[in-house]
């Protein structure tokens, strides 16, 4: 279906397109045409089109795009379908409130385990969710390959157990850490949640307001 | 200082040039040519030259930036150094997992206050700041102007609490809740952060690994 190398920035904005179209279609609407699409997220029509234009054809000319049907197309090229699974590195607050709360399957994720080494939560379960030992990391991961490993360690630990995933066999690492990763990760993808940029930029923004 | 509206992707691009700069600065690096920095981001110098020129002029033909300098320059652009503050709404995981381990401060954000309805919370401190009953929010906004809420309360009260933040005159919120908040927020910025546009950005690099 992929026709040529798709810039990051078209990859970031995907999940954002496919967040929106879920909205859209929870709230009833079937069909809209690529301007609207493009108004509602505060885009011209054909960055949006330029956007797609990377993994094929969508929409038709004059009836413009099929809601449910493009979302799914979307969620195709974002491999929400592949079976992906995880496990979480780390069961203190941060894992924990990621465990409860957010909802992996709606990524198309599978959470299989957490890994930790406080005896008061080894041993446990979190929302359905088994914690193990970290020291049985290895054997877990050979007996249940997983496609990533969610990274909420301390962050001084953060690199080794960074390590052990990496020559595990993940695909990628989540890395809610805070820290940049300093893993010999060829092929191996990271990809960091920046609390801080985030902020960052709110703080640009309520600045620019006074 | 700035001449010209900014627009979002520049603003975006602001807190990882920061953050970058400070890698650079801690790792001793005095100064760097526009390509290097460039290389380093995944940028062209040009982009990069682009961006700052919307806030006026950096660096220097033929020396490049100068790496503390210009860190300094775009912490000022984006709102570091105005004495920014902030209240948790919600001390459950999320908001623990932040107010232990985020360093607000180093975002230029004094962490004020917590609110939270649960018993075991309320009077108590976390990492030195006090939790509140969420009744005292009105009383403690009056006394102490805040400029964000860091909005991590369940789903199901994210919009009442959002209300209320934004009735009392906060700036900003910074919105944890995975729900896009519908509140009537004239002048008052929603910063989302949206766990799962992160996760399917992963799950689209990790298949075309594949």
């Amino acid at each position: 279906m992929r026709k040529q190398k798709v810039s990051s920035a078209v990859i970031r904005r995907l999940p954002r397109y496919y967040r929106h179209l879920t909205d859209l279609h929870l709230a009833g609407v079937e069909r809209l045409s690529s301007s609207a699409l493009g108004m509602s997220l505060g885009m011209t029509a054909s960055q949006i089109r330029q956007d797609l234009s990377c993994f094929g054809e969508f929409g038709q000319q004059g009836y413009g795009y099929n809601v449910d049907k493009l979302r799914g197309e979307i969620s195709e090229i974002l491999g929400m379908g592949k079976g992906h699974t995880a496990v979480v590195l780390g069961a203190g607050n941060l894992g924990r409130a990621l465990m409860e709360n957010f909802h992996f399957d709606r990524s198309g994720f599978e959470l299989c385990a957490a890994f930790d080494v406080d005896p008061a939560l080894v041993g446990r379960q979190v929302s359905g969710v088994p914690v193990y030992h970290v020291d049985g990391l290895e054997k877990f991961l050979e007996e249940h390959p997983v496609s990533i490993g969610v990274l909420t360690v301390p962050r001084g630990v953060a690199n080794h157990i960074a390590s052990r995933l990496v020559a595990a066999g993940v695909k990628g690492i989540w890395n809610f850490t805070n820290i940049e990763l300093m893993v010999d990760s060829a092929g191996v993808i990271i990809e960091d949640v920046h609390f801080a940029d985030s902020l960052l930029a709110l703080s640009y923004m309520i600045s620019e307001e006074q």
